[in-house]
């Protein structure tokens, strides 16, 4: 069965604390290189049959009004995964 | 600067109360066509200056020990997002 997958992220311009808080351990174990961190959600959602445009604009909106907290987070990107043969 | 994304999920075959939870609501709102929802963690990485071989070994040791837990989630991704130009 086919499958959809939703990815909401943080919003861009605002204070990641389990992020930052990430970050900053893997500076002080030494991984300075990675200078950044950003935690974010990974909905993966399992289809009955067809992925049509109806749901595919359904999800859509649950991603916005179910899967995300639209003040503070922003749904990065909505894709479609056809089930592995 | 690049980015490293890691994907990490419940494992397969252990129960996901949480996406559970989230698909019976979504079949209470008459969302039949989603018939399983499984809640997943994505973590962005910012690196400085270039991805080597390197920091893609040690970003998948970190993956694996910090950022999920071995008993009950995969890293199931782990991939580089060049910078938008």
């Amino acid at each position: 069965m086919p499958k959809i997958i939703v990815e909401v992220m943080p919003k861009a311009d605002l204070l990641d604390p389990q992020g930052k808080a990430v970050a900053g351990a893997l500076g002080r174990l030494g991984h300075s290189a990675i200078t950044d961190v950003r935690i974010g959600k990974r909905f993966e959602l399992t289809v009955e049959g067809e992925v049509t445009e109806q749901i595919l604009a359904d999800v859509a909106t649950l991603a916005d009004e179910i899967f995300s907290n639209q003040v503070i987070e922003d749904v990065t990107s909505i894709r479609v995964e056809e089930a592995q043969a």
